[in-house]
Order: structure tokens, then sequence, then C-alpha cells
């Protein structure tokens, strides 16, 4: 069967290992089912019988995504990891049929491995359902509880205020990691400035329904490219000057392009755009 | 290839639903592998190339199992989910080239969904590794971090009566458990004494050198047979009694006989065996 399948594991969503595109036919491959193969790049794909996972916004580089194919038979998995406002202003309601969501780029609790999803068909809702059953009897119940305590903390601090309707946003936490990635972005900004040789993505903006404001984008990942001709390998030149990025060749682009991680810990971040700043 | 193999999954050994024996073949061939099938029962297997999953003591009937094929390509993995002092004597240490276990049935903490595995083939070792790292990048931190705490209770327990050495044995785990479970089984054994249709395996007693006596096995589960020759299906029999067991067909007998849990909650095991007495 000529499709791509891409299987929903235990407590996450396709998240993560599945946004590294070298990592795909590894993945799909492993177990050479009978019922689904790695068929590439959904741009270069031909035929009617396929699974088209969207990963919006997109890793690496934070772009808004939808699905290049259009076919009856043809289902798309959209991957909304990182839809929430501290990356992207949240520009309309979704309403696709098959949407992923992970507590690790909502809440920053990767390790906890808790993903659901919205499925608007009933049958395929129960074929995922019966897989996470046949695949690991359930979920581990310890990282249910904690998730939803996360969330539900989320959740009532957002009530709260508008129930008191206090002003503050100190204890929401999607205006408090919007700030946080804002200021990180512009530290990264002013590193590539101050070092020349680097250029970034340019910044996107739009209207946020969630915060009612207009903002620009703060993807998780920045996508630094290095103008410096003499520089063939970003990663390793990098490495040299002890930062450590993924080359872009692991996401089917060139060697002059880098993945950068945006949400390590404040101290590491602060190390990085220094030693990033101080490169000629 | 003509082979059975069956796949370790995120944090948990082959226990649980995989002693189910209906359950095994829609799990293996769930994926329509190419790479592997079930065979079904190892008893009437024919071939060289397999993998034999080996459940010792076995689910449901607490019985002591060993490979019954032999040959050098084929591959035994050792489910040894229920071997521990509460359940079984430990008559010797086990050194097979795979032995599963899981805190699941060892502290009873089967939601936190973590297991181990101990492996001589550092190959083996690898690819296993392999596979939970392309299906789940890793295991949930919070149930790691749990089932690390928890086994260090035990063992802090352990250590704190060799170190002072105190007498008593209030702390100790599996010494807990087991007066637990021996209790329970005199518990059912009274029940199936005064309802009289019903009967069970014989006990089983062996020297363990874990708590160096002579001890019965009590099984975690029951495997109650009725004698009674107009009940034909035990299972829908004893659910109009209010009882609700699993019935041997699921694991390859007939449907005379039952699994019954004995690790339910104090209050559900007093319920069980007070109806279970009563059934004349």
């Amino acid at each position: 069967k000529r499709s791509i399948f891409l299987t929903v594991r235990e407590g996450r969503s396709l998240c993560g290992m599945l946004h590294l595109v070298q990592m795909y036919p590894p993945l799909t491959d492993f177990l050479s089912s009978g019922l689904y193969r790695w068929a590439g790049d959904a741009n270069t794909f031909d035929g009617d019988d396929y699974i088209e996972v969207v990963c919006s916004p997109s890793n690496p580089d934070g772009s808004i995504r939808e699905a290049v194919l259009k076919s009856k038979s043809g289902k798309d998995i959209h991957d909304l990891a990182y839809y929430w406002p501290q990356y992207t202003p949240i520009t309309q309601m979704l309403a696709h049929d098959i949407m992923l969501f992970t507590v690790s780029k909502c809440t920053g609790h990767a390790g906890t491995r808790i993903g659901w999803a919205l499925v608007k068909d009933k049958e395929v809702a129960q074929k995922m359902s019966k897989f996470m059953e046949q695949s690991t009897i359930g979920v581990c119940k310890d990282a249910q509880l904690r998730a939803a305590k996360v969330l539900g903390a989320v959740t009532d601090g957002y009530e709260h205020q508008l129930a008191t309707a206090a002003g503050g946003d100190a204890n929401l936490l999607f205006h408090y990691a919007r700030r946080k990635m804002a200021h990180r972005w512009c530290a990264l900004r002013a590193a590539v400035a101050a070092s020349g040789i680097f250029s970034l993505p340019n910044e996107v903006a739009g209207f946020c329904t969630f915060t009612k404001d207009t903002v620009t984008s703060n993807p998780a990942f920045a996508w630094l490219r290095c103008e410096k001709q003499e520089v063939e390998d970003l990663e390793s030149f990098l490495r040299e000057n002890k930062i450590i990025t993924r080359s872009g060749t692991k996401f089917g682009a060139d060697q002059k392009v880098v993945r950068i991680s945006m949400v390590d810990t404040d101290e590491a971040f602060g190390i990085f755009v220094n030693r990033l700043a101080a490169i000629k």
C-alpha cells in the first residue's frame, strides 16, 4: 500500500525527533510494515493514498504550514506542538480532522511524555486508542496525573484573572512564556548583529486572538545561517566555538544553516549568546 | 522470516496483557511487519528461527516454566514479572540471556509503567535501546524517578535490617507482601472449601534462597475450576454471582476454569471471598 503512515505513540504527539527529517525514514520503516512505508517529501509525492504530517509552526524554522497534498483518500495529521501563544500569534481557531498537541512544548514538561489529540472522525479516534492499547495497554498514570495538574494550574491562572479582573499577568503562563521568548529573541538578534557573520529569518508578526494584540512570532528554534563564504559546515564551525547545534542537513537543508534551541536554561542561553556575539 | 518476535515497549516488560494468550496474535501481527509474525504455541512450533517468550512463574497458573524450544538460531525471552518472593519461592539465581522485570508486580506500581531487562549480549541490548529510542525517544522521566525512589525504599528497608541486625520485618516489602499473599490464599482456600463446587491447583512449596525458609507459592492469580457439571461457562456463572473474572478461553484453556486476581484491594478481596463461599 503506497502511503505514509506515522503512528501516535504513548503519551506524545509526533513532535521532537520526528521533526528531524532524517529520522522519518528509519522510524517509519523500522518494522518493515506491510501497511505503510515512508514515501518522502509531500512536495514531491505522487499518489492519492497517503498520510501527510503537517508540522505548524514548523520545526525548525517556525513558519506556519499547510497540507500540500489534496486527495479524498489521503489524510492529514496536523502536529500543533508549537501552536501556542509564546511561540507564535494564534491567528485562527484550527479545525483540522486530526490535531496533535503535547505538554512538552506547551508548558515545557517534555519528560512527562503526555500528548493529546483532537480527532473529528470517531472511527479514526478509536483506531488511535486501539493502537495505544495494543502497544502499551495505557499511558503512565503518574504522568497523566502530573500533566492534568500542570494544565489545571495554567487554566486556573487565567480563570482567576477573569474572575477577579486582575490587571497583572504575573501568574499567566502564556504571557510569562511569551515575554521570556521575546526577551531571548531580542538577545539573539543583538548577538547576531554584534557578530556580523550570521543571519536569521525575518520577523513575522500577526494579531493574536488569544492575547488580543499584535505580536511577532518567537519560535522555539532559531534557524541560523552563516553568511561568511569560507564557513562551509556551520555545525562544525560553531562546535569549534563551543556551541552545539544541529546541522541543516538533518532537516533537508544545506550545511550553512543550523537549528538552535531557544528553550534551554537561562544560564546556558546567556553563555550561548555571549559566545555567538564574539564570533567574527 | 519464520519467527516469533515480541517487542519491548516503553518502560514495561511483556507482562500484563501479553499473558493473555488471545492477545498475542493481534499484538504481534498488528503492524503486519515483514520482520516477524506470530507463529503460535511454542509446544507445536516447528522451525529453528524464532523468539520464544517464557513467562515464569506463569500467568495465569503460577507454575514455573522453562523454554520448550532448543535451537542455536532461536532466542528466548524470559518474562520474570512474577519471580518475586511474595509470589513464589526464589529457588535459584536465574541467568538467562534476556530477562524482563517490572515494578508492576514487584512493588505493585503497575500504572508507573517501568520495567527493566537484564541482557547478556551487548548487541541485543543495543537493539532494545534503539527500539525504545525509535519508538518513544525515551521513557517518561517522572515515572523513572518514581520507580527509582520506590525501589530505593525497598532496598533501604533490607539494608537497614542488615545494618542494625533488627529482628522484625515490618518494613521489609517482600516479607510484608508474602504474609499478605499467604493470608489471601488461606482465605480463598477456605472459601472454596465452604462452597464445595470449586477446585484450585495444588499448593507448591520450595526453599526460598532469599528468605531462607521453605514456603508455598502464592500466585498473583488463582486458577479456579468449577467441578459442578451443569456449569458450562464459569465466567458467566460467576458474573451472575457478582464476581468478575477472566475465562480460561482467553488463556487457551476451557471455559470451566477462570483466572481471578489475588492482588485487588483488601475490601474488594474480602467481598469476593465472601461471595464465593456462599455459592452452592
